[in-house]
C-alpha cells in the first residue's frame, strides 16, 4: 500500500509577521482527515515569487496533493495566479464562465454599476493548462493543475471561499483521483489530573496498543484530552479495533472522564441540560460575555440557554443582581458574598435550574495590594444551594478570561452531575 | 547588508489533523518581526522521528535562527528531545537547576506529594550540547543549540510557556548574536469600499512606493485594511518615510478611513468612547454576549462598557426589554420593532450613552419560510434616536456571529462620530 500524502501551503506576508492566523491549513486540515488522507506538511511562505516557486518544488516531493490558499486577489500583491502559470507552463486565457460569474456577481450581488475594472476582469484569466474550479461564492476560481501524478490545487486565500471550494471541488477530487484509506479517532477529555500522572495510570494499556494505533496527549487549560488514531483501507475492521482499545481507555480514566467525544468541554456541559431538559442563565463580570457566547457558539443553544446579564459595571450588579452597596463597599465585586448573591439572583430573575457567576481581576490594570491580577471568585447555583470557589490564575488577560470561564463551566459540570 | 532569516517549526500530529489552530507560530512571528527579522517559513511537521529530522534539515538550508514549538512534554508521544540530542551529536544529562525547579514546581506550584515521577524527572534531562533556557513557568526547559552558524531554539508547545521562553530567551539571544534590522509598518482601515475600487483609487500613489516600502491588502468581513511595510537598518529614515507615505494614503482614502492604527475594530470605538468620557450596554439575542465580550477583552474596557442583557429566551427580551408579547407573536423576535425596543430599553435600563441590540437567525436551525438563516436586525442608540437595519448573511454560524458582531459595532461608530 503506497501511502498518500497531503501538504497544504499558504501564501501572505501577513502569515510570516503573525498579523493573521492561520485558520486556513487547520480547515483543510480537517477535511482531508476526514477522507483519510494525510498531511505530511504546513507550509506558509510569503508572497515573493521566489519562496512559492521554490515551495511548490520542495512540497511536490513529499506530497501527492499540494493545496495553495492565497494570492489570488484583483490586487497587485497578488501574485499567485502568473506564478502558477509559469510554473506549469501555460499562457494567461480569459474563462468566459467565470467572466460571466464576475459580471453576475458585481452587478447583483454587490449591486455595482457600471462596466467591470480591468482588475475585476482580470479575475477571469487563467492559465490555459489548469481546469477551472468554480468559485461559487467569490470572484477568485479555484485551479487545478496535474504534474508528473502529483496535484496542484490553488485557492482563493478569503476563509469561506477556500472552505466552499474545498468542500465542493477539492475534496470529491480528490476521492475520484486517488484511492484514500480511512484514518478514525476516538477522543475522550479528562480533568483533574496531569499530563504525567495521566500517562502512569496508563502506562500498561498503551505499552500494549497496536503500531498502526497511535496515541496523543493534548493539555490544554488544566485539562488533557487523549486521541486515538487510527489509519486503514479497512475501515470496519479498524472502528472494531478503535472501539476496543478506547473502551479499556474510558475504564482506566474513568474517574477523571468529563465527556467521550471530541467535543469542547461547553458542549458537553449543554449535552448535559439538553438530555435532563434544563436551563442556564450566566452572571458575568470579568468574563464580559465570553461564557455566554461560549455556550451559543453551538446550534441548539435556545433550548437550554436562557440569557445572561453582564454586569461589568458594579452599579449593574446591584440593581439586576441584589449585590448590595454595602456587600460592594465592605468585601468588595471580587468576592464569595457577591458571586453568591449574582449566581443566587440571576436563577431567580431568569426562573433557570442553574446557573454560572464569575467576578475578577484580569488585568493588567484592576488590581488591588489584596486583590492581585487573577484572583477569580466563581460561584454555580441550582434552585437549592450555590457552591463558590476561589481561584488565582496567572495569565495574561486573554488566557485568564477563558480559563475562568472553561473552569466555571466545569464546576457547572460537577453540581449538574453530583 | 546579508539578510537575516528565521524559520519556526511547529511539532504536532494534532497541527497536521486541524485538531488545533497554531497559533503558537503567528506570536512566534510577531515578537521576530518587531525586532526586525524576518521569517521564510512556518513549517508544521507532524510527531515522526524522520519528519521532524528533515524539517531541521530543510529549513537549516534557508534560515539563520530555527525555532521549534512542541513535543517537549513527559509522555511517549513527546519525540523532539531525543531526536535533538542525536542531530545534534550530544548524550542526555541531568541539568540539576531544571530538577530543583521542576521539584519547586511539583511541591509548591501543583500541590504534589510524594516523590518525583521517573517520567518528570526525565524533563530536567537535557541534551549536553544545548545551552538550557530556564522555563519559569512550567517544567520542560527551552534548549539552545547551534550548528554552522545557525541556531536552533526548541520549546514547549504549551502556549503561555512558549510564549515566556520567546520573550525572556530568545529575542534577547537573537538580539544579542545577530545584527537585526528595524521593519516598520503602518496599517489602516477602512470600510464600505472593495479591494478593487480601493486599488483603483489608490493606483497612482502605489505605483510610486519606492521598492522597500511594500503595500499589502487585507480584507476581511466586508472591511479592508491597508499594511505598509518598511525594511531598515536606519531606524529614524524609515519612520520618515513611512510617515510621509502614510499620510499621503490616509488622505486618499479618507472617505472610506474607519481608524489609522492596527487595532481591531472594537478597539476603534472604545478609543471614541473612552475620549467622549461615553458609555455603551449591549442588548444581545443572536450574538449571546459575542459583542459584550468582544468589548471587555481588552484592558481599560470598564471606563466604558456598562453591561449587557443576553436575551437568548424570549422571556427575557419581554421581561427585561420591554418588548412585549403581542410584537414577538406578530413580528417576531427578528424585526425592527424589537432590537429597536431592545436598544431603546437597554440605554434606560443600563443608563448609558450609547446601546447595540442585534437579533436574527445564526444558524444552521431556527429557520422559517420568511426569515432564512442570516437574516438579522440590528439597532445602534443614543438617547435621542434609534437606528435601526437589516441584514442578510450567507455563512456559517461562527462567521454569521461574528459579521453581526462586526457590523453593530461600525454602525455605532457611525453614529458616534455622525
Amino acid at each position: 500500500m503506497k501511502k498518500l500524502f497531503a501538504s497544504i501551503i499558504t501564501i501572505g506576508d501577513e502569515l510570516l509577521i503573525g498579523q493573521v492566523i492561520d485558520t486556513n491549513s487547520a480547515f483543510i486540515a480537517q477535511e482531508l482527515n476526514k477522507i483519510g488522507v494525510p498531511v505530511k506538511h504546513r507550509l506558509a511562505v510569503g508572497d515573493g515569487y521566489e519562496d512559492i516557486w521554490n515551495a511548490l518544488d520542495e512540497e511536490s516531493k513529499h506530497a501527492d496533493i499540494i493545496l495553495l490558499t492565497g494570492g489570488l486577489g484583483p490586487t497587485a500583491d497578488d501574485i499567485t495566479k502568473p506564478l502558477l502559470c509559469e510554473y506549469f507552463g501555460g499562457k494567461m486565457v480569459l474563462d468566459e464562465p467565470t467572466l460571466a460569474h464576475v459580471q453576475y456577481l458585481f452587478e447583483k450581488v454587490f449591486n455595482r454599476t457600471g462596466p467591470l475594472l480591468e482588475r475585476n476582469r482580470k479575475q477571469a484569466e487563467v492559465p490555459d493548462v489548469c481546469t477551472v474550479l468554480k468559485n461559487e461564492v467569490g470572484t477568485a476560481p479555484g485551479m487545478l493543475f496535474e504534474k508528473n501524478g502529483t496535484i496542484f490545487i490553488a485557492m482563493p486565500g478569503v476563509p469561506h471561499e477556500m472552505k466552499w471550494i474545498t468542500t465542493h471541488h477539492v475534496i470529491p477530487i480528490i476521492q475520484q483521483k486517488f484511492e484514500t484509506g480511512f484514518i478514525e479517532h476516538r477522543t475522550l477529555l479528562t480533568q483533574g489530573i496531569g499530563e504525567s500522572m495521566l500517562a502512569e495510570l496508563i502506562k500498561e494499556w498503551e505499552e500494549k496498543i497496536p503500531s498502526h494505533i497511535k496515541l496523543a496527549y493534548l493539555p490544554n487549560y488544566g485539562m488533557v484530552r487523549l486521541r486515538l488514531t487510527g489509519n486503514s483501507f479497512d475501515k470496519a475492521t479498524l472502528n472494531n479495533e478503535l472501539d476496543a482499545q478506547f473502551a479499556q481507555l474510558k475504564t482506566l480514566v474513568q474517574e477523571f472522564l468529563v465527556v467521550d467525544e471530541d467535543i469542547p468541554l461547553e458542549q458537553a456541559v449543554a449535552k448535559l441540560l439538553k438530555e435532563r431538559k434544563q436551563t442556564l442563565a450566566t452572571a458575568e463580570s470579568c468574563t464580559g460575555g465570553h461564557i455566554a457566547s461560549l455556550f451559543t457558539a453551538h446550534s441548539g443553544a435556545s433550548s437550554f440557554f436562557t440569557g445572561s446579564v453582564v454586569c461589568y459595571d458594579n452599579k449593574i450588579k446591584t440593581q439586576l443582581l441584589g449585590v448590595s452597596n454595602e456587600i460592594l463597599t465592605t468585601v468588595g465585586a471580587v468576592s464569595q458574598q457577591t458571586v453568591t448573591l449574582m449566581a443566587a439572583n440571576i436563577i431567580k430573575l431568569m426562573d433557570t435550574d442553574y446557573a454560572i457567576a464569575v467576578s475578577g481581576i484580569m488585568g493588567p490594570g484592576g488590581a488591588t495590594d489584596e486583590k492581585p491580577v487573577g484572583q477569580v471568585w466563581i460561584a454555580v447555583a441550582n434552585r437549592q444551594q450555590v457552591v463558590a470557589q476561589q481561584f488565582n490564575f496567572r495569565f495574561d488577560r486573554t488566557r485568564n478570561i477563558h480559563i475562568t470561564a472553561i473552569n466555571a463551566i466545569n464546576m457547572l459540570r460537577k453540581l449538574i452531575v453530583a
